[in-house]
């Protein structure tokens, strides 16, 4: 069984030019690694026909799929169409159902008032040499083209839109013209927290080399965090199943100190599902964070049945009205201190007649840092009625990484709490 | 003088998979950017020697400066150095220098007890025919390689050392090295929000036809607002500044409508800026963003000079305990109305005691709409002691994009308000 390979061209001077982040790459290799394909490259080009052009010739030696995305837009500057026209030989058309659901979109969805702009109309002209890809999200079709045993497929560059597609017509079609060659993939992931990169490789060292060779883990650390990553190849779907499971649950005791959750979600998501299995709530007291704890927690949908909300106290003046804190903990202990933290924390279960809460105030710069409480230093409590838990911080990283950790810290401290006053 | 062209590789299994977006190519190619180089093209490859053997082969045809970030951390599948050593002709040898730096950061920094893994102990191997960057902020150092007059470097993927690295050692040495063949290059960003990308194009149609060869114009687009660039190039600065001039200002004219700032600044930098000079507070009241607003606002370095504090009233009854909102009016209107954020943004203003305030409330999905108040139906008020604004807007995308949306609508309909009632 030959593995299916496949190349992902975008393609715009923004992504030249440092001004977008490529979040469409990754999205569109997690898909198709998911169905056992094979990325083997991901190219940027600008929009220059030529370098577009190169870029089509060379991912087609190597790769069964090429998917470009970008240079679809009502303000590219017309190069992606034409090129594919001249690329595979054939030449652009108005295609009626095309300009029907771009019409509908502005009449209809937009609600623009006047007529259609000819560069929208100009959205609904496709080369006449490709299967269109029906674009509910937005004006500009994606297209299907095949040459020489290879599928190309040019899709917009909107996050959205390009999502859409994917899940709607492009792995349907993939899995559909591969049948007979995508293997079996399986994925077992693991999400733990407090414990570096370097630690958990030492950790986990003799176990790796024990790993047969159809099973390959991967680390992947991200703010605080490590996820692990068994990927197991194979022909048949049930069998990896049945024979990763061992090593999966091998993993899973031995990081079981740090293990946050066997499976691959976000700490706010583990913490959702502990609250509503247990029928408990939370509010959140921040200063340093400004409501991104909050706004964590309140990312996961469905979130309204366990958070009944938080209170932002940047000044002092919100820390004492808000929250009681007392105005002479904030003068001789100050802002970022144990006591104020303890204090927040029972503020907001009084305030918000939640089970548990958590609280944090730190310093994160890039100024207000003293000797004493230099920029990072966070202090952290959670608690429920009654009861508190602390914990001081020292982080020494720029504003914004600052603030994620501090968060990411909070809420597995939060985690914890729960587990063990459950 | 022949332009300054440049690559950048990333290496790594996890930029393939889908499981990591690539931050750092955008950073890097910012950097590079500014200084007048242009990044012909971005290519991601896995942990795999072969491929990144050819991506480097590839590269250096019509690149001057090859970049390549990943690869060198301490659970990397040691195929980097090895290959760099054998591209450029070297040997790994173990740099004291290094090694030191490795011990303080792990003794000092990190305070990491035991003695040094010998995971760690080889970040301190280098080709011995590198030039070594120094890595301030972590344990693998960056190296630069000559060949061919190509210039070929390789820096670590941790985000934050990569930075650094940037800042402190590239640039610097990039600008020297090409310091007779780097043009001028000059960027002027606008900032619009409350109109589309189309409509935008619409209206500058004209203008555009009219920019020079030596100006660029491009339509960044991004939740809600849409950035316009010229970008110059031309082989004196001082000159440049004078010649775009004119037309930055007939741009700024033909936007003036939809203008948030004439710089490349967020709208939360704008309205702390406003407030600033105004010596004016703000506080927030939030239910469907959860705590976004808040965030947004105390992204800014310095916001606590203006921002005092928000409340996340998720619950119906943090609305009505901590905000004030009548039952009432909870009952019969609905935590979704024009009443409730009105009652939500007077009682902000009275528990913070601000300036201003900014309230809103919201169905972001997937559930809990209704036929009356679908997904993405979300009211926004904006006011003063006495005086509050609403406004009704209905979005059609997913949780995540639903709630960034409503932020950025609310940020600006405060700045708008700001500015009138100033």
């Amino acid at each position: 069984m030959r593995p299916v390979n496949a190349s992902i061209i975008t393609i715009g001077d923004e992504l030249l030019i440092g001004q977008t982040i490529d979040t469409n790459s990754a999205f569109i290799a997690g898909e198709l690694n998911k169905a056992g394909i094979w990325v083997r490259r991901r190219v940027a080009v600008g929009d220059v026909y030529e370098d577009i052009r190169i870029a089509l010739d060379e991912e087609k030696k190597e790769s069964d799929i090429i998917i470009i995305t970008g240079g679809l837009g009502p303000t590219a500057d017309d190069i992606t169409k034409p090129l594919l026209c001249d690329y595979f030989g054939g030449k652009l058309v108005l295609n009626e159902e095309v300009l029907a659901h771009v019409i509908h979109l502005f009449e209809k969805v937009y609600r623009r008032p006047g007529p259609l702009l000819e560069r929208n109309r100009k959205q609904a002209e496709v080369p006449d040499v490709c299967t269109v890809l029906h674009n509910a999200r937005g004006t500009a079709p994606g297209m299907w083209f095949t040459q020489e045993n290879r599928i190309f497929i040019s899709l917009p560059g909107v996050p959205h839109e390009m999502k859409g597609l994917m899940s709607s017509e492009v792995m349907p079609r993939l899995q559909h013209a591969f049948a007979d060659r995508l293997p079996a993939i399986l994925h077992r992931t693991l999400f733990t927290a407090g414990i570096g990169e370097s630690m958990l490789a030492e950790l986990l060292q003799d176990y790796e080399s024990r790993l047969p060779e159809w099973i390959k883990m991967a680390y992947l650390p991200n703010y605080g965090m490590v996820k692990l990553r068994l990927t197991a190849k194979g022909t048949d779907i049930v069998t990896l199943e049945k024979d990763i499971e061992p090593w999966y649950q091998e993993l899973q005791q031995l990081a079981n100190d740090y293990l946050v959750s066997p499976e691959d979600e976000g700490m706010e998501v583990v913490i959702g599902k502990l609250l509503k299995g247990n029928g408990k709530t939370v509010s959140t007291a921040e200063s340093c964070t400004g409501g991104h704890i909050a706004q964590l927690i309140t990312s996961v949908p469905g979130s309204s049945a366990y958070f009944k909300g938080g209170i932002v106290s940047y000044a002092n003046e919100a820390k004492m009205n808000l929250l009681g804190v007392s105005a002479q903990i904030l003068e001789t202990k100050g802002a970022v201190s144990e006591e104020t933290v303890q204090q927040m924390v029972q503020g907001a279960l009084e305030q918000l007649k939640t089970d548990y809460a958590v609280a944090v105030s730190g310093i994160m710069g890039p100024d207000g840092g003293t000797e004493e409480k230099p920029v990072g230093t966070v202090w952290i409590a959670v608690g429920k009625p009654g009861k508190t838990q602390t914990l001081r911080l020292q982080f020494r990283f720029d504003r914004q990484r600052n603030i994620s950790l501090t968060a990411i810290n909070a809420l597995n401290m939060l985690r914890k709490f729960i587990i063990a006053n459950g």
